[in-house]
């Protein structure tokens, strides 16, 4: 049967005021409608059901979860009690979902990504299953890029081989870190790199078998946690386990080890909306390019200004006279206001909080 | 006895989006401490007693003026029907408390400038008073101009006279409009003009001579006022008269009809804070020159940002990143943000929200 695992451990700070330490991006409306969890749960209806949706995240985003996602099992969210990074999380659902169904195929996904549409979506999804189940391999998803951005990681690809409902699959040639503005232009340019989007599908025993295979430290790990799925003794073997796993993305401590990988041009719309200006990027905007993300309505007021992107998690009036191209981020107890090509300086105040312990804005 | 008026109509909307229509300056702690209008009246203490002061204002403002000023008896809220300039104003409460009181020196004062120190505010006052009493005169305060305003009505000085409690106390040779700027730089450079406060001081009996005199369709209105003062007919003659009554500034209607005018030199600071950059301007500031002003305690963060006015009524936090010069005003329901220097244009927005019947935010 196919599964998703939504990987949910993200904390990031680049939402700031709006993400917070409990209320991170994946659970914000930051598209304006849905918390961006919910949205990627809605995005897998009807190919995969709520029940065979499975969530790894964090003890302090639970209840946020559970609110945000009601239609998800409890047993579902799998709580990880330290990050591990992207192999343990994955090994972690795989224990769990193998030892549920040993016939199952693992979609892996990012809680926070904005994609669309969403029929096209599930399209690519039943064509990497298919491509995953039919002969052990490793299915990723290249976004043909648009412009040389040296935020993501790329995939070069090789020969194309098939088409399976009409995405084309190509053989992996490697894996590329985020490059330099130099470096990425010319991949651009070369036409054969495509964006590594962070979604996968393998079948669970194509996963744990390649754990076992390159990563036996983590399979012992596992190994462990797997003799007690299901029972009472469960969460204690996985809060007393992992924080001796290896920590390790699993592009490098799996995919660039293993043969069989194959990349799936993605047939969809795709971004990670990595910083307030991301966001603009992907909301519409007015005749002076000015964009109002209101999570429950509101007003924005411009004179003499464009090119503002205006966010409010309520019902706020933002008025902005006489200032081009900024940011302005309501919350209920914080303000931002920016630049929107250096929204992403936004860390700099999550460090300055961070230094004077302010934990009610962090 | 010596008796306050302050004239607490004004419906400013130069303060939007905190001034609104039953919420205009006078009623705001725009300096963040106490609201404008209980600063002037605390201004007054000990020099005159609550009981001696007495408010001018609207029926829309009664109820914001109670609760800001509780110590104020109910029947010295002098209410207007409708808005009728200064002259009438100044009438009708010269008309009551000439009733209550033959003897009054009334001072009379707008309920929102800034002004101190409190010490140098009430010598001035008792020398005004003095000067009002000596010989049926028309006392102003003059403000020694530091830049060639144009937003101020000036004084051109005559000879000084006196000096008493060691104010400077000159004849006034002439009244002048808020000039061009060419004018106010002549202003400026002779020396001879002040600036206009508004603030001014006489006995209840000269002024009420000098609206027989010079105005007597005010007179005549005000004389069916007098006759119910004290009765249970007082207010709805008050509103029965009050829209027939001419609409004058006393400066045009009494002051530059008549001789006998003084001007004393202010030994105070003052402003009239008529736009957010002239709160910039009171404001203490940081040493990038950023000041916040918060009536209940926030924070503001700045990122290679310097000379932002911050300002909110609430607890909040803004952050400001990579902006200089900027207003940013929060209030539980809008944002505003511009250049400090075009924060004036707010009234744009103003405009816009009437056009569009938005009450709410009005």
């Amino acid at each position: 049967m196919l599964h998703a695992v939504i990987m949910a451990g993200g904390s990031g700070t680049r939402f700031w005021p709006e993400s917070r330490t409990a209320r991170p991006k994946q659970l914000l409306p930051i598209m304006g409608g849905k918390a961006m969890l919910a949205e990627t749960v809605t995005r897998l209806d009807p190919l995969i059901p709520a029940e065979r949706i499975w969530v790894v995240t964090n003890a302090a985003q639970v209840d946020g979860i559970r609110a945000c996602c009601p239609e998800l099992p409890d047993s579902n969210i799998l709580v990880e009690p330290c990050a591990r990074n992207t192999s343990a999380c994955v090994g972690l659902a795989a224990a769990v979902i193998h030892t549920a169904d040993e016939n199952a195929t693992m979609v892996v996904l990012p809680a926070d990504h904005v994609i669309g549409p969403r029929d096209e979506f599930q399209r690519s999804l039943q064509a990497g299953a298919e491509v995953a189940e039919a002969g052990a391999n490793f299915v990723t998803y290249g976004i043909v890029p648009d412009y040389p951005a040296t935020g993501y990681g790329y995939i070069q690809r090789a020969d194309k081989h098939s088409d399976p409902h009409g995405v084309e699959c190509f053989n992996v040639d490697s894996f590329k870190e985020k490059p330099d503005l130099a470096t990425a232009e010319k991949f651009l340019e070369s036409g054969e790199y495509l964006w590594n989007s962070g979604i996968f599908v393998w079948t669970s025993s194509t996963i744990l078998n390649a754990i076992a295979e390159h990563m036996p430290d983590l399979d012992s790990g596992l190994q462990k946690i797997t003799a007690t799925v299901g029972s009472s003794a469960y969460q204690s073997t996985v809060d007393a386990i992992y924080p001796s796993l290896p920590a390790e993305p699993v592009d490098i401590g799996i995919m660039e080890k293993v043969d069989s990988v194959q990349v799936l041009s993605a047939p969809y719309n795709w971004s990670d909306v990595g910083s307030w200006k991301a966001l603009y990027d992907e909301v519409e905007h007015d005749n002076d390019g000015n964009a109002l993300v209101f999570a429950e309505g509101g007003k924005l007021l411009t004179h003499d200004a464009k090119g503002v992107l205006a966010y409010s998690s309520s019902k706020q009036c933002i008025a902005v006279l006489g200032l081009d191209d900024i940011v302005v981020v309501h919350t209920k107890d914080a303000i931002l206001i920016a630049p929107r090509d250096r929204s992403e300086e936004v860390k700099k105040f999550v460090e300055q909080l961070k230094a004077e312990e302010r934990t009610d804005l962090l």
